[in-house]
């Protein structure tokens, strides 16, 4: 068993050259393996309005028509994968860039269409672990843009989020694995107006009572229910924190929510 | 010594999606191992344009500031790369792709401004062949796209053509490479506007005597000049041929044009 360490960054942090700068600096700091999955940031958006290409939001999602699956492929997995490699490697992390279809690490199948029509967004199938414990083996850093494939020759766009639990997941097989999602609070909070509100640990049972008094309410649910489906599935620890805490969350410094089984 | 073959597709074709997957069925069907580097079309034009990024040339070249650089790496580094793997991975091919700013594979330095500033465009110090055969003995197929790194975490627009050839030439330090030059001419024409007057084989000698009588001109000399290079430096083979005949080319059908020393 190796030690390796899932971080997923978000949008925010990615839209702000300092703040990725300084997160990316921890990151390459980490004791041991570790693997990066990035979300997109506005640029995605921005660049799509340049292009034309209309941005659908439905429920707080993107829907992915194929001009906007070829925005989110140019940005996600073009402009802001190969930027964050490109920083990395000045920090001697030797990472290498990837979306699921390369090396086919990450399969899915494109939703299928109920109420709503997502387009092409991708549920997740499988990991390939056997492929990406090859790269980590090599001391080579996977940094995986959010955009899945259908093994038949297309693209999805896929939540960063899931993807981030998914690999952790499936990488506890073989490894203790570390999930940490970083994002722009300092964890989660008890009242999500007050910024120094940080839980310090939650369970499912604490969960529950936090999302029925509303305090967890949100986008915050989905992150949280990834989370607690890997710490189910094997992940040794998961953590929600700044993404200016990862250091201190990773070696165990208290920074941030530990979520509990 | 293993056999590999390093193919250089243009832009011409991956403007054209049944051309391109003609040309990616072929490479699919490749005996042994192969590596594929491709341009980028007019697409990163087009965006640019859209983008309101101005696209700048002179003596044919184009030159790279830095909004130009984040296109390049959006479109040749994102969409043209994810597109042309996700369909290689339907043909049974387990492609990878890669900037050279990915696991460090070409690098390269900032052109020195002379009487041009050609910007963000980079001339190649260094491949790092290892780490290339690292993927082909994992059955990995790489597809790289022009664009190199600078060790500092800057990207360089490259010419693929060159990029190309300096892959061949370091590999061919421990594997028999045969380069092949596919674009959408079936070869070096001793007339060009005749299609069929395909010169069969060129040596140093007779692509002088073609360059003086103004036969062989334009951007078909930088082209030679890069593949007879190639030869020169321990490449076994070079093939310069059209799209189409990349099977026929590379298993000795006699299609192209092939470069002797």
């Amino acid at each position: 068993m190796n030690n390796l360490t899932v971080v997923k960054i978000g949008g925010n942090v990615i839209d702000n050259p300092d703040a990725l700068l300084r997160f990316l600096t921890a990151f390459a700091g980490l004791p041991g393996s570790r693997l990066l999955v990035h979300g997109g940031g506005k640029i995605a958006t921005q660049v799509a309005e340049k292009l034309g290409v209309q941005t659908t939001m439905v429920e707080g999602r993107r829907i992915t028509d194929q001009p906007m699956l070829d925005v989110v492929t140019m940005v996600y997995g073009g402009l802001v994968n190969k930027q964050i490699v490109a920083k990395l490697q000045t920090l001697d992390c030797n990472a290498i860039g990837l979306t699921g279809a390369d090396a086919r690490i990450v399969l899915a199948h494109k939703r299928p269409v109920g109420a709503i029509d997502y387009g092409f967004v991708g549920d997740l199938d499988e990991v390939n672990a056997g492929q990406i414990q090859f790269f980590l083996r090599q001391s080579l850093t996977p940094v995986i843009a959010p955009i899945s494939y259908d093994n038949q020759g297309g693209l999805l766009n896929t939540n960063a989020d899931t993807m981030a639990s998914a690999i952790a997941v499936d990488l506890a097989r073989h490894d203790t694995v570390t999930l940490v999602y970083c994002f722009e609070k300092r964890g989660v909070l008890a009242d999500p107006a007050n910024d120094d509100s940080v839980i310090p640990a939650l369970n499912p049972t604490s969960y529950a009572d936090y999302k029925a008094a509303g305090a967890i309410n949100k986008g915050m649910i989905p992150k949280l229910d990834n989370a607690f489906r890997a710490l189910d599935n094997g992940v040794a620890r998961v953590v929600i924190c700044h993404a200016d805490e990862l250091g201190a969350a990773v070696t165990g410094g208290g920074a941030g929510t530990t979520l509990n089984k």
